[in-house]
């Protein structure tokens, strides 16, 4: 019941869930190391083929524990050790969901804000309840959403991630999914199954192909075009030699279900 | 009749079209080599400003000849060779489109997955008819479409492309366009005259400033914003000191047309 | 009443206006001076905040001054050194925009064109009248937008850049908002107020965060997710060192506004 982050698997899905909604599943040390664990151990679970990251109470995530980061000015050094090692383990955290075998959906309802929505930046994949509201407004407290910033600023337009981090706006989940942050919107009752149904099309798929496809994806992305092909030709090559592949491709030419007990 | 791609040019446009609408234009060695031919040869053709690609039959192109593909099998490598040598000329024949002098819109109908998809991608412009259906959902019978993400993920925002690769899901022509992937959309019966309509166009613009336009506008896509500036700026100087840009500036302060015959 | 460029200060918000309606703001050598003059003025000034740029007459700006680049001709050299003087010139003030400490809101009615649009799309944000029309349409006179183009294709996705480039058709504001190239659409008769609004939201915020943000949202941007991190996650330690920046999150714990006089 004290667990920070909830581990629940249906089939080849695990669902992680923030739990901590009285500060609204804020990203405290204690969440960090908590998630970064729980995404450490998913990744050398070959049985899980997709993730789900979602949130208990009013808010997905409301962003790092500010009474926490507070706190550490006592010490000697006013903090600064504290807040470079905080920032180091999120990064690295942050930097675990693209790197992860499995492709991560956020399921995301109430408010994603600051840290909360570079979460959902780096999930690579996001349905949110309609209503969500999505904001990096850590400029109305005095702290600029510098790392937020590096995940939002990948997956929208420059000017939209520039105008939510000055001006501290929200925005809601019609004009989130018109930028590019995330993919769907359900009704909020409807929210965790439409989210649990897109894992399961995903672990549907050959486990292989989607890890391999995932990495190549990551990868390729900053190359420029001819390294790009070379990095993911190399990759439909060995696809193409798994077992699974040719049967895949038998039984589609074949018109029945592949046979990928 | 035989001929995989068939060439008719309207005036300075060549219309390239995909004609093996029995396994829906897919991209077989051999329709590889024919489209990397007329591309070659266009390349070196002046009299040529602007190219349409389209296909006949139901669909635009359904990407990979899995049965072509199937059938390397039986070699005494299992096929790894045939697949490199494969996966190695579409990826240089998709590179010669930005690469080719003229610019080069698809006319895409009916569906167009995996490398078809990849071919809207690759191409610098897109109309599609209503209807129009894009997937690249090789993930479904086991192949993750890892090159044609290489050109999804270039011309539409990350989590859209990957929602796509990894639950194989289409995306109608609306959302396509929404995202980046298509310019246009139009009615079936009017799609080849739309597209025939862009590129003429495209045709009636000063021929050499569309070429080093096009050439300058794929060179500094990567590129930081002081060297983009510093490759671009030597264009427009270049453009400047054509005798046409001569013509075509004194023309439009004079408030007639330009004459480039 | 002569001034090329009129600056106008609200509290901490500095409005330069493009003051040559008779030529719709060209940016002539003169223009791109001036306003270089300017920027360099209120990036030395810490009592300005925020930045708007906004035209008089009907037009916000329709790019290059073509009189005096045609007048170049008669030169010796053809006009040669004094077109790649002016291409220098404009993209060392169009690169001052995003390297200028405060934010700067591009306040656009009427039209955008050709480097006019530049303008627009090197600017951190922008707010268009219902009705604005954006173009890079040079290509019409024969002179292919290249330095419009290297602003553009970074902030719109590259088949619209690369369809407003080739067939110099325009776009409204709906669809530029829908790309990326504007935040906010105003009445008309709203533009300047909607303008100053969202300038004094962001001077209203704290200045140092703002402008150790704005920094780091430009050097992070082309960087590797692993440098970008460590970009940004200096940004946020400086940030939480400051005092302000201590006050700011106490009275958001205490509920209630900082006292940043």
């Amino acid at each position: 019941m004290d667990q920070l982050v909830l581990r629940n698997d249906t089939g080849h899905v695990a669902r992680l869930t923030l739990n901590s909604p009285k500060n609204f599943n804020a990203l405290s040390v204690e969440m960090i190391a908590a998630l970064s664990d729980h995404l450490t151990a998913i990744a050398d679970d070959d049985s899980i083929r997709a993730v789900i990251l979602s949130g208990t109470g009013k808010a997905f995530c409301a962003g790092h524990d500010l009474r926490q980061m507070q706190s550490a000015r006592d010490l000697p050094d006013g903090g600064g050790a504290a807040y470079q090692s905080l920032f180091d383990d999120c990064a690295r955290m942050m930097q675990m969901i693209p790197a992860l075998p499995q492709p991560v959906i956020a399921q995301v309802h109430g408010i994603a804000t600051a840290a909360g929505c570079q979460l959902v930046a780096s999930c690579d994949l996001a349905i949110a309840a309609e209503g969500t509201r999505f904001g990096v407004n850590g400029v109305n407290i005095g702290l600029f959403c510098s790392t937020p910033m590096v995940a939002l600023s990948r997956v929208i337009p420059p000017k939209a991630a520039f105008e939510m981090l000055t001006t501290g706006n929200f925005i809601d989940a019609v004009r989130a999914r018109e930028l590019g942050l995330i993919n769907q919107i359900a009704p909020g009752d409807e929210l965790a199954d439409q989210a649990l149904s897109m894992a399961q099309t995903i672990a549907a798929k050959l486990p292989a192909a989607v890890r391999m496809g995932k990495r190549a994806f990551h990868d390729q992305m900053g190359l420029g075009l001819a390294d790009a092909y070379g990095r993911a030709g190399g990759t439909m090559c060995e696809n193409m030699m798994l077992p699974e592949t040719d049967e895949g491709i038998t039984a589609f030419l074949e018109k029945r279900p592949p046979n990928w007990s």
